[in-house]
């Protein structure tokens, strides 16, 4: 069987390495990642542009493809030119640091995954919440006995997991956890600064403010447990549909004597 | 009271500056959005580098900021730096091009709505299906009329509304739909070339595969109706929760005496 194995940290990062040492005793292995870093703009597809794509050879064993595009364009290529035949499974990661609840709409890893469940193809993005330690072996062992399960007991074809790993030793991991997606937002998120020339700029970052509760990824993770959510990319929020029907939707603009 | 437009075609866009013309008789209005066209690249945060921002004026009432950065970076900015009080609203657009089915996961224009329900702002993503004719004017007006009924009638604060407008004279809209999203595929998507050096290269397009049921924003856009989709941020699927709780999960790698 073909294991398609992508990422966002590029082709070399430890993280997809790691993946690929875990999963060519057990399959067929072909990497299609990125030339380099795509962490800042992960996300999107490359439409207005050429695409480049260099072979690389990994060991005696698998074969590797970097492309000058996003981990989604990573996937569609692979899909339709570089793989010898269909994947039977796409695991993105091992990503360098969590993606974790609201977060996930921004993840170049988990946005490989989405590109996999919508031409039909499971898919896992798994994501190390990277500290000190960089255990990306136990990650990526766990990966594999995932893709088993995975295969032996499928799930809606609409659905990818997202996984994130906490940064310990595997002895200290406290066990498995199947999640909802939390809320993460940043508070004071953006500085502003001056630069040597005496312009302003300003610079993203800021403190995270987890609104979780119990039982989703981001406290299971804070708790030392590896996540699995399900994730779909079905946005719709169906018990908002009735209520908007209820509207008078016409299409004349508003006629206001005051203001909003 | 103050509405945010932002969009990800850039700030001097025909899109945002009629969504201006129609709301500035109703409201309060402030132009945060990208300097220049950021579809490409619409998704995501910009983390890595500084972002500059440039002080535009438009007409007599308002106020704009045009940002070195992605529709996503326009709302914490203006959120966190730029204007003078919460919003009310934020609408994002109006998209030159549709915004419909698994489409939405890659829209920089929807990307911004997300990030201001994140942030408990009410918001609408707007999207003009262009074809020829180019009628921002009516969605416009549509904007301004659907302002008025979110206010009067909240949804709940994890959802926006997603909203497409056929590019047609307004007399030829067929009516108003409230939708779930469809799925969009690409097929044939990615076409291989020859450079004047004779290099190989790739470029991403294809044929749109529409697999879409008949209550979907794909076919209500098609049967030249508005569509409005609500969208919540929790791509949990919460069916397969306990589907997961039910696998052997254990951290152990799989030992194999085969392959996959």
């Amino acid at each position: 069987m073909l294991v398609l194995l992508t990422n966002d940290d590029g082709i070399s990062a430890l993280g997809i390495q790691e993946l690929r040492l875990a999963f060519e005793p057990l399959a067929r292995v072909f990497l299609v990642a990125p030339d380099r870093e795509r962490s800042a703009t992960g996300h999107g597809i490359t439409m207005h542009k050429p695409l480049r794509v260099e072979k690389k050879c990994f060991g005696n064993k698998s074969t590797g493809y970097a492309v000058s595009g996003t981990p989604a364009d990573c996937v569609k290529l692979a899909l339709e030119k570089l793989l010898p035949e269909r994947p039977d499974l796409v695991i993105s990661g091992i990503n360098r640091g969590s993606n974790l609840g609201t977060d996930v709409l921004y993840s170049g890893t988990v946005s490989a995954a989405l590109e996999a469940i919508i031409n039909g193809i499971p898919s896992v993005a798994i994501s190390l919440d990277f500290d000190v330690l960089g255990n990306f072996k136990t990650a990526a062992d766990f990966a594999t006995r995932l893709a088993i399960l995975m295969l032996e007991h499928p799930i809606p074809q609409n659905t990818l997991l997202n996984v994130n790993v906490p940064d310990l030793k595997k002895d200290e991991i406290k066990g498995v956890k199947a999640t909802k997606l939390g809320l993460r937002r940043y508070v004071n998120s953006v500085e502003e600064r001056t630069d040597p020339r005496g312009r302003e700029y300003y610079w993203l970052g800021g403190n995270i403010e987890d609104i979780s509760e119990d039982d989703t990824d981001l406290s299971a993770v804070r708790q030392q447990y590896i996540s699995i959510t399900p994730l779909h990319y079905d946005l719709t929020n169906y018990s908002v549909i009735q209520q908007i029907k209820d509207w008078e939707l016409k299409l004349t603009p508003y006629e206001s004597a005051g203001k909003i």
